[in-house]
């Protein structure tokens, strides 16, 4: 079993631990639409194999992260990017928490 | 004027945009927590320069981006990413709604 945990290749642990989960994966897929969204190509190209996209976790469409996150309230059309959405949803929570 | 915009260092007018706020400016920072989370050091060395980091915004501390996103439920102790802290709130907001 070590032999095998040597050849694994994903060698990041915290990485591999988050992309176990669909949460982890939908994260790693926001930031990957949030990279797209301000066109910082170059960073997308080291981000992509040093966060094993392809393997670790797949890169659709905008409707599939929304799905994958379970919240119906991001909105696919919108003009910025799905952490912008998310950081309001927060704030928008962070408020039902004040009041009560 | 024109002869001073083209002078202008930020080039990418997108990323300008958003950084002339503090959420866009939080947002990049929240993007930043991400990659050191996770130890993408390459990526980092890479989103830095074309994200403007050090001249479009500052990257501090987790305390200083969860005062600057105004999110008092951010545990800047946590031991996920802000990212990750930003989905469960909004998936909680979404929860609210659906109920109202």
């Amino acid at each position: 079993n070590e032999e095998v945990q040597k050849k694994e290749p994903l060698q990041n642990k915290k990485i591999k631990t988050h992309l176990d989960s669909k949460i982890g994966r939908a994260m790693f897929c926001v930031v990957r639409e949030f990279l797209e969204f301000f066109n910082l190509d170059f960073t997308i190209s080291v981000y992509e194999p040093e966060s094993y996209l392809g393997t670790g976790y797949q890169y659709t469409t905008r409707s599939q992260i929304i799905k994958d996150l379970g919240i119906s309230q991001l909105d696919e059309t919108s003009t910025v990017p799905l952490l912008h959405q998310l950081i309001e949803l927060a704030q928008l929570q962070n408020k039902v928490i004040d009041i009560n």
